[in-house]
Formats: C-alpha cells, structure tokens, sequence
C-alpha cells in the first residue's frame, strides 16, 4: 500500500494559464481505460526536456528529442499499456505517424508535437486504436483537468500523481502545476517515469533548459525502487508566459531562484509519491549522506543503501539489521572510505559509529524507529562539506508478486 | 528450492593429503548445531586468498591478510552463526584471541592461522563459546571430513558444497578438493561467501597467488544472487605439495594449465552451487555476454542482466518478458553501445535484434524455454571478440520470506 499518500484533491490543483489537458479511452490495453492524454500549449510555450539514459531508448523518446531541438512546441500526447520501446524502426514510424495525427488535428506542424509512451515494452504501438481516440481527447481538453490526467498516465501506480505550488514573482503570481507516473528518474520500476511540470511564467529558453536539469537533480533523479532504468523516462519542463512576468533571463537573480524554488517543490512532491507508490511499498526511506567531498559519492552511497536488496527486506520486516546499511555503504565503491570516521543514524538514534554498533545503541532504540512508515536513514561521512538525499521504498512480497504477475 | 543441486555424496569428495577437518558445535547461534570447523594443513603448505573489496571489511578478514602477508600458514578456523563484521577493534582482538587459541592447540603461532566467520553483522563474537569447542574440533580432525565441513560452514544455504577433481601432472595423481558456503564472491547474499579448495600439488608461493586470482575471475567472481557484496567473503588456495611432482614455477607450462584446469573445475561447481542455492532460487540462469570489446564490459552486461530485480521476477514467473532483459543492457553503463546492433537469444532462441523483436520470434518460443530450470540467456554484442558468463538465480517470494526474516 502507498506510504502516507493520497490522490490530490482536484480543487487543489491550480490550472496553468496556456496548458489544456484532454484524456479519452483508446483501450490499448483494457477496453474502456482512459489511456490517453493530449496536452495543448499556448502559442509561445516554451518546454524543455531530459530524458533516459538508457541505450535501449524507446521510439518516442528518440522522436521527442528530435522535435524538442526544433523547438515550439504546442502539443504532448501521452499513452499507457504499451511503451513503443524495443520496436525498432518501426517503432519510430509509429510514433512519428501518432504526432502527424494530433498536427492534423491543431493545423500545426509534425515536429510541433512530443510522444510519450509508457507499458509494456517490445510489443507494437497500436496505432489505429490511438489515432480513433484522439477527436475525443481533443474535446474533452480543459485546463481544469490534471486530476483526470494524472490517472489517465498510470500504468502499476495505485495512487494518480499530482501538485501545485504559486508563488510571487516581480509582482506576478505565478503557478506551478505538475503530475507524474511510475517510481523514479534513473531507478525507476516496471516501465517508465514521465513527469510534466508546467508553469505559466516567462523565462528564456536557455534558463528553462538549465532548469529543467537543476530541478531534475533535486527531484526526480533522487527516486529509486528497484534500481532498473526504464527506456522511456521523461521529464518535461513547460513554460507558457502568460503570467505576464517580466522574462527571466538571469539565473543569478531573485526571481530565478524564486521559479527554481517553486518549480523544485512541486517536483519533489512527485518524486517523493514515486517511491511511497514504489510497486509493493510499505515503507518510505530517505536516505541522507552527509559531510562527503563532492555530491556524486553522497549519491553514489544514498544509491547503494536504496537499491540493496538486502536493506530493503529489512525495512519490509522492520527488522533493524543495521549491518545490511553498513555493508551496503561498504560496497558503494567509494574506495578511500574510511568506515571508522562513519556515524551511521536510524532516525535520531546513532546506531554505528567506529566501524561498528555504537556503545550506547540498544536493539529497543532501533525496533521504535523501524515501526514507523516514514524512516530517515543518515550515514555522516566526515569527510567534506556535501549532502545528497535519496528517496525508496521498501521491497515486500508484493513487489515480487506485481513484478512476476505483470503481464498476466 | 535449490536448482538441480544436491549435497555432494561423501564417497566423491577424494581427501587432500595434507588437509585434515575437524568439526565441533559451539552453540554460536544454534545449540547443538555444528559451527565449528577446523583445517589442519601439513608443514609446508603455501596458501593464497582473495577477500571482499567491501570498505566495511570484518575483523577476521583483517586478520586473514595480516597473517598470510607472513606466511606459512598451518590452520585455518572458520565458525558460522557471527559474521564477526561492523565489530570495530574489539572485534579485530577477539579473531586474533581465536588464531591464538588454536595455536596453543597446535603448538605454532597465532600467526600461522587463518579465522573465518559468517553470519550476523554486528553482535559481538561469542568468543567464550568458539574457545570451549576448539578441544572437539581437534580431536575430529580427518582427511575424509570434507562432507560435514561443507555442512558445517552453511548459514542459509540449503544445500552443502563441495566438489573434488583428479588430474594428472607430470606423472603425478594430483587431487583437487574444495567446499564453499554462500552465495557469490563480488555479490553474495546474507552475509558471506566463503570458499576453500585445496590440492596436494606442488605449486610456487608466486604461482599460487596468481592462480587463486585467475581461478575467482572464472568462478567466484561470476555469480551474483542480489548484488549485496558481503564484508567477510573470501577465497582461500591452498597447496600442500604432497602430491611430490615436480613444484609447478613456470606459468607458462602444461603443467600449470592442467593444474589451473583442474582448481577451476571445481571452484567452477563451487560457484554455480551457490546461484542454485542461492536464497529462494526457483531457476539457475546463465547469462552469457559475446563478441565484447573486453572483459569488463561483457561483465558489466552480464551483471546488469543478472542483477535486475525485474529480470529476475519474470524468470521466477516463468515469463518470457524480453523488454526487461535489453532495458537492463541498456542501463548497463556501456555508453556508446549500438543496441541496434545486438542479438539476443533466450537458449537456442532469437528473440531480438535491430534494436526490437526479431521477426522470427513467437511467444510459444520463448514461454517453451522459460519453463526450464536452467536457462541461458545470450547477448552477442559484434563489437569485439572476448566473452564473460555470470551465473544467477530468480527472484522469488521466498527471498523476501528469507531475508525479512533472518534474524527472526
């Protein structure tokens, strides 16, 4: 079950002035499933993108980087039940053919559309059933509809992905509006994280494109469940302008921070629901390095505790096993560590320090914190000035049982 | 249940002259069960190791290193039931209280032994315990104990490990015997993979210690059950020279090969023992990696495919769900790999190529081969000429069961 997670109340959910949403149900997989989603931007939206690193890219990943460097873009179609990856050319004609269907529809160009496909993967877009589908998410776009939308994107999610944050800018209030799907950026489960975050502010091209990778690295590249990359994780970054800001354009400046702020808020909202949504969670972890040289071992470390599936059994059985946390930071690869200048915590309790269980760490201190649903684990390196923090879930027979039964 | 493995039968395990076990019960975590096991080498055995590259390394494996970087080692004591890990210094003190027990026994020095442990992290060493029961070892010590060794030094396993070969050298019968617990040298489960194989065959101290690192790279080092690396894994070479052919000094002899054939045979079985037992194995699964540029990248393939919690859930489900298997080999880190230039087979089964499903393929092919025990699974990468195989197991509920509740 989802860790202290409910669905967004749709009132909650501000509309984005130049962002209308439309679902309708295309039965790629079940009949009846909305499963379709078609965003149409404003004239004058600016979006930015980052993508999977994964070499088995899908089709409409390939697609979406192509028309993104064209730029202007004004539509995104999204579908779930089949994540046209693994499909080679022919996957990429499909994916070509379903953004030439919505140009048709809008009076725009091909290339002015991004595709985003998430389920199952290597099994053939079904392309006619989609294009069938597409008049009646064209008529059910509204801009009130993000509730709607963030369920229509679900593939194993339990829980639809949604928020909103609003915030002054030179006078301006500006929204922030955003959902997501599936478990985490570079970890995530089953087939694929997309996420969409959208504002009505105005801020240049290049600043959207720097923010789009500032904010993917506090968010959604933090999340893991089960450490396998997906071949279609996309993170989208839309700006309208019509707030009718003044154009941000300094990224040293207030107002930027102030977009990034917001922007990041919404964002790790999303990402955090990830992993309380995790497939099989019963658990929420954050873990928290500290005191490292640079961010890249922190999360090098953060990773190894997150993926191992050791500590996640662990943590399934609340059972403080705090030796898996201990050999798993052993393992990370951060190879002139120095296990004894290591202060390890379960919540507030220092439980190893010296290279072993601190002196004053009792079994009952360790049993407490690990019957919470909600557990910080915090690893201090003592060894410069940087933090990083990672969010998962814990690994339950349920994950087991979703991820065997998947394509039954 | 463990893959087409069974307990190896006492009659087959050929003794090493020179190599005398010994097996006593100290109540470590069991009452009753035995614990303890105690190997006396002859004078003049040369020995070699190869030990885990966890940071958080555990006092024996400290203390193993110490005393074998001074050599002429003459027993070794490995208890189960206490990893003897995250102990700090007092941990350090109690394995040297142990090497120092058993020397008394023997009339050598403490340094000339070798201490193992497995089990449980982070709880003392029940020092007083291992001491009283070291009498009974001795007195148990026989040449043709090798089959209540390997039942000794099991934690989790289900079934014990051990594997002989003979071969003959320069006119010479030359045995090889060994034993093993756990599950895997670079990623083993709970909390240890041990190794021990020994020969009668005279060999140099130099080529001994080239050999144990050459045997590990084609065995220990090639299976993997849940990535976790182990604080206390070790592999242990040892050659009492009993055998009188002429001492092995030349690495470029028949003599050697046909001596480095023979310990890889059995390390070999050894190994692949411990992915069939490996914790809630339904499945044995090779995954096999061609036509690689080097070795590091076909392993790191390899490992990506046979770490993947995904992977290894379809494989329990009996689910050919090949998206899984080339997202893994994506997300392996090999950055400019031309994944539309890769084939994939599941046993004798295209099932894809030009970056999608090859045309060929059928449903019906691929559930035929996952109902299988044992299943290999091939990617042949036509970047290269070298080759690597790991050795895994599935991923079933049963890991979970295990693993939440091992210290239960």
């Amino acid at each position: 079950m989802p860790v202290n997670l409910v669905a967004p109340d749709s009132a909650s959910l501000h509309p984005v002035a130049g962002v209308k949403l439309g679902i309708a149900s295309a039965g790629i997989k079940k009949p009846g499933r909305k499963d379709i989603t078609l965003i149409e931007l404003a004239p004058g939206s600016k979006v930015a993108g980052v993508f999977t690193q994964n070499r088995f890219c899908a089709a409409p990943v390939t697609v979406c980087k192509q028309n993104l460097a064209s730029g202007d873009i004004r539509a995104l179609l999204i579908n779930t039940g089949n994540a046209n990856a693994g499909t080679g050319d022919e996957g990429i004609i499909r994916a070509q053919q379903t953004c030439k269907a919505v140009a048709e529809l809008f009076g725009i160009d091909a290339g002015q559309v991004l595709p985003f496909s998430t389920g199952v993967i290597l099994e053939p877009l079904p392309i006619d059933k989609i294009l069938l589908a597409l008049p009646a998410a064209k008529a059910d776009l509204a801009s009130n509809n993000w509730s709607d939308a963030a369920h229509a994107i679900m593939t194993t999610d339990i829980v639809a992905k949604a928020a909103s944050a609003q915030v002054q800018i030179s006078g301006k209030n500006i929204t922030v509006t955003g959902m997501a799907k599936g478990s985490g950026m570079i970890h995530p489960n089953m087939a694929t994280m997309l996420g969409y975050v959208t504002t009505d502010a105005a801020v240049s091209q290049k600043l959207l494109n720097r923010l789009v990778k500032e904010v993917a690295d506090v968010s959604f590249n933090c999340v893991t469940v089960d450490g396998d990359t997906s071949t279609n994780d996309s993170f989208i970054l839309i700006a309208t302008g019509q707030a009718e800001n003044t154009e941000i354009t300094d990224a040293t400046s207030s107002d930027y921070d102030a977009l990034k702020a917001a922007l990041s808020e919404v964002s790790i909202k999303l990402a955090q629901a990830m992993a309380r949504d995790g497939e099989g969670a019963t658990k929420f972890m954050t873990v928290q390095i500290e005191k490292g040289r640079d961010r890249a071992e922190c999360k090098q470390i953060a990773y190894a505790i997150a993926r191992s599936p050791l500590v996640k059994t662990a943590f399934f059985a609340s059972d403080p096993n705090l030796g898996r946390i201990l050999a798993a930071i052993g393992y990370a690869g951060v190879m002139d560590l120095d296990v004894n200048n290591i202060q390890v915590y379960l919540g507030d309790v220092l439980v190893a320090e010296k290279g072993g269980r601190a002196a004053s760490y009792t079994e009952a201190q360790g049993a407490a914190v690990m019957k919470e649903p909600e557990i910080t684990i915090r690893a201090v390196l003592n060894r410069g000035d940087v933090d990083a923090t990672v969010w998962t879930c814990d690994f339950s027979y349920d994950y087991v049982k979703i991820n065997a039964e998947y394509r039954t």
